[in-house]
């Protein structure tokens, strides 16, 4: 998939691509729409593969507090779903998740992932600390899975606005699920947060072009027909792996 | 979980608990409407996980054919969805799946599957040879997802009770998913096909029991709670796998 295949000889391999707003919209509308994929489905795998990512970057044994502790912060939207999803396999990994959902959606197929996570006893917040030093001495990391490149970034509204203010001063990494919350998805933010990992889910959208900080990229799944005509150029999955580390 | 929490000096595991078909229905009922789990969201985690254990079971570089193929037979309800999802991964995975499905289910739930399969270009047979010598010379290995313990299987009809037939006289090895199809949950059957390989999913039946092929336990997700109140007593998956050898 990656050889271009007029030059036998030379192995040019060519650059992964960084999708568009629209792109990421197209390639969603047409996994559901054309492939029939279910969003409960695509959910659980970019949350499973979310949670996997998580172990790589932040492995049990690497964390300096003694609980594994890792704030969850879950926005309205699929981004929040993906969260949960995420924080629920951290659970069966032995992480001891805690979400942050300040805002639940009234969709079922929302609320289910919900139930699930309180359901297997994950502890809900019920507001988010503006005392920045509690959240550091509390958890080992966040999770930021507040907005995704469905969201219009531009006008951030409360109660996300102050959340991201907080996370801009946290000491903890960050690791952003898909996108950065509070970025544009085709342009990398200079005055937003700073996640130290950043997890894009099926292909890299334009912001995260340069990241400087460590990249996966999650969720193996797609037809290869679909990256073929967006001409993906996804690198090679090691093994039967999920994920794979930029 | 598996330590006796009364003898803290002698670590005594108690062993792993083999389902009867009532704890088989109220585990599932349990997880539907108390965890609210969904059934695409389960299916596609146990297809996974199924294709995780014949990439195991069968590397690609041990397969003795020159392609890579597998014949998967998928049944009419959810132990043929399963199926399909896993025929989807070992694509991914970068096996050559066929399918034969002779009896599709009218359930959308389980004509996604279906479309994501046929859409990922995995061809499907209109029937299946009777000439057991032609299923030996194409394919590798067969993938048994025809009757899971839903299914009464007390009165196997037809098309099943034939294709039972051919597999029971087929030389390639057969994994069976969840439990060899035709066999009563609770029993393992002395005539029925005898596949080499099981993959027990979340928990294993007690047709299970004394199992002499290659035995795995793959789908890992039930919440601790669950695991407790039915004593499953699970093994202890190693790092973020998803299944684990018994």
């Amino acid at each position: 998939m990656n050889h271009s295949s007029n030059e036998p000889e030379t192995e040019s391999i060519e650059p992964l691509r960084y999708l568009s707003k629209s792109e990421v919209g197209n390639i969603e509308t047409e996994l559901l729409r054309d492939y029939r994929f279910g969003r409960q489905q695509l959910i659980e795998i970019w949350g499973h593969a979310s949670a996997i990512a998580i172990t790589k970057a932040f492995p049990l044994t690497s964390l300096s507090k003694k609980q594994p502790t890792v704030l969850v912060i879950c926005g309205p939207e699929q981004n929040g779903s993906i969260g949960l999803v995420c924080a629920r396999h951290l659970r069966i990994f032995e992480y001891e998740p805690t979400i942050f959902y300040p805002k639940r959606s009234p969709l079922s197929l929302h609320q289910d992932f919900t139930v699930q996570c309180e359901k297997m006893d994950i502890p809900f917040l019920s507001y988010l600390p503006t005392e920045v030093q509690l959240i550091n001495d509390a958890y080992n990391l966040v999770i930021d899975a507040i907005l995704g490149p469905e969201t219009e970034q531009r006008d951030v509204k409360e109660p996300y606005s102050s959340i991201l203010l907080t996370l801009k001063q946290i000491k903890i990494p960050i690791a952003s699920l898909d996108i950065p919350s509070g970025w544009d998805v085709e342009e990398a933010s200079k005055d937003g947060i700073n996640p130290e990992v950043l997890i894009s889910l099926t292909a890299p959208k334009k912001c995260a072009t340069g990241f400087s900080g460590k990249h996966f990229l999650a969720g193996r799944f797609l037809p290869y027909d679909m990256q073929k005509k967006y001409e993906l150029n996804l690198p090679e999955f090691p093994g039967t792996e999920c994920l794979i580390e930029l």
